[in-house]
């Protein structure tokens, strides 16, 4: 096991152990709304997200008692975009994580309010005066995840790429749809472990440097999985975007090209943390892993 | 026009003009989502629950220009549950404030992330610092709104609903989930106002009695409509409940038994806002309004 392996699985225990406190259990007629947000985000996953907080917080030795709760949070909030993104009215997607998708498993209407709920959890999680003693860091906090995840972040990029299917979209477009859609988020996972231990300005902006090059490599990654890999390698239906129409890094930029550009962005997204010396080594190698990820 | 009407449409366009400032305006491919979340929330409606909030700040002279960012945060948490709440999946409704609802007028994916976002962005407003100039208050209402809005608040009591219509309920389990789907974002309407005024825990207490009460009257008249009124006054589909075989206040009580039911909450209601003496006309005719209201 690799250094960056052993620091994944520790990050996810935690992580996990985090969720699964936070997450109701059932009880009566409650039951299965609890169920399928324990489905839903229980199901393991990479937990790349919650990692970025943990490793961003490390730099400025944020306790973990401070930095695991956003980290969970975050990791609601991804999981929340997921189940929604699967519903039929959207990506129609019935595999995720090689399992039965949410709507699948229990129906859409509980998939629709395990998503709200999981969306809703998180900024009670963020508030929490566990995560952090200063209210105007929580408060900060529950701003800047409302606006990642907004009209203006993560759903925005939704609907950009929703909309996209049908009007096309070319290589700016395409950026500036995954930066809103999966960019934003990573790049909140970074700020929000930095800030809970009072990063500057300068280092906050390193920091956004690099979370928005991994951001936009980890989509031009995720379209050439989509184009290659195997459903049971990818533990999600793959080779769906072609067959969508859907405009990809891979369909405008061609295989190699992609590949090239997603290795020139992972080497700016290094470049960002040289300031943080070998504290950042965390952050390097999950920048590597990004480059070379099977699923 | 009685007083109440008049402040009633003073609230409403106090709140109007906030919620047009707060929702971005249309652009490029974003443009569906803005006009999505736009049709939801400017297609009228009573804007009780903002009525409420700012009835109940003035109460403890809190200025305007801090209460009307948290009523028109809970309008786009009632709104978006509405947006939700209508889907195929969910009621399946097809009008809403005599127009088409969101995924009749745009399209269902449309409508889930419409409703996604307008929850976001309510968090988005909480956290603003123009809300009030305390971080520590702003984050209390934050996770106010989180708890009433969550699995164990409006989405619980939509989940409860929707698992009631093929377990059946009786007076006690409907009482229950109408509390944390209707009564718990009504709760915290009045909380919010209050909270921003810097109430006592006295004065916190008899507005939570007088919320519960007009909370479980509202939805009790809520029944009553849907079991007698016409579509064309209603302004949605009534005579739906029956139908469905959903167990009601009217399918427990009876009519007569509703009714009566009903008065006696508003009774209680007015009761619990004695200590406010006339400074709280507003909030008592609010509750009359409840038991008298024709949609």
């Amino acid at each position: 096991m690799t250094c960056l392996e052993e620091a994944l699985r520790d990050s996810a225990a935690a992580v996990n152990a985090k969720l699964d406190a936070l997450i109701p259990t059932s009880k009566d007629l409650d039951g299965r709304l609890f169920k399928a947000m324990r489905y839903s985000i229980m199901a393991g996953g990479k937990r790349l997200r919650p990692f970025l907080v943990l490793s961003a917080a490390d730099l400025f030795d944020v306790p973990r008692d401070w930095s695991i709760p956003p980290a969970a949070a975050i990791e609601m909030v991804h999981t929340y975009s997921l189940v929604h993104g699967d519903l039929p009215a959207m990506d129609d997607d019935d595999l995720r994580r090689n399992r039965p998708t949410v709507h699948v498993a229990f129906n859409e209407a509980t998939a629709i309010l395990a998503g709200d709920t999981l969306l809703t959890l998180a900024f009670e999680i963020l508030g929490d005066d566990l995560t952090h003693r200063d209210a105007s860091v929580r408060i900060e906090l529950v701003c800047a995840l409302a606006r990642a995840a907004g009209s203006q972040g993560m759903v925005g990029g939704q609907m950009r790429d929703l909309e996209g299917e049908s009007s096309g979209l070319n290589l700016d477009t395409i950026t500036d749809m995954q930066r809103l859609k999966t960019g934003a988020l990573l790049e909140f996972a970074c700020f929000a472990g930095a800030r809970l231990g009072g990063a500057s300005v300068k280092d906050l902006s390193a920091l956004r440097g690099y979370a928005r090059n991994i951001g936009l490599a980890f989509q031009i990654t995720d379209d050439l999985l989509d184009a290659q890999s195997t459903t049971a390698r990818a533990g999600k239906r793959t080779r769906k975007d072609a067959g969508q129409g859907k405009a990809t890094f891979v369909a405008v930029l061609g295989f190699a090209g992609a590949k090239d550009k997603a290795e020139t962005l992972i080497q700016n997204a290094i470049e960002h943390l040289a300031p943080f010396g070998e504290h950042a080594d965390n952050l390097r190698q999950a920048a590597g892993y990004i480059l070379q990820r099977q699923n």
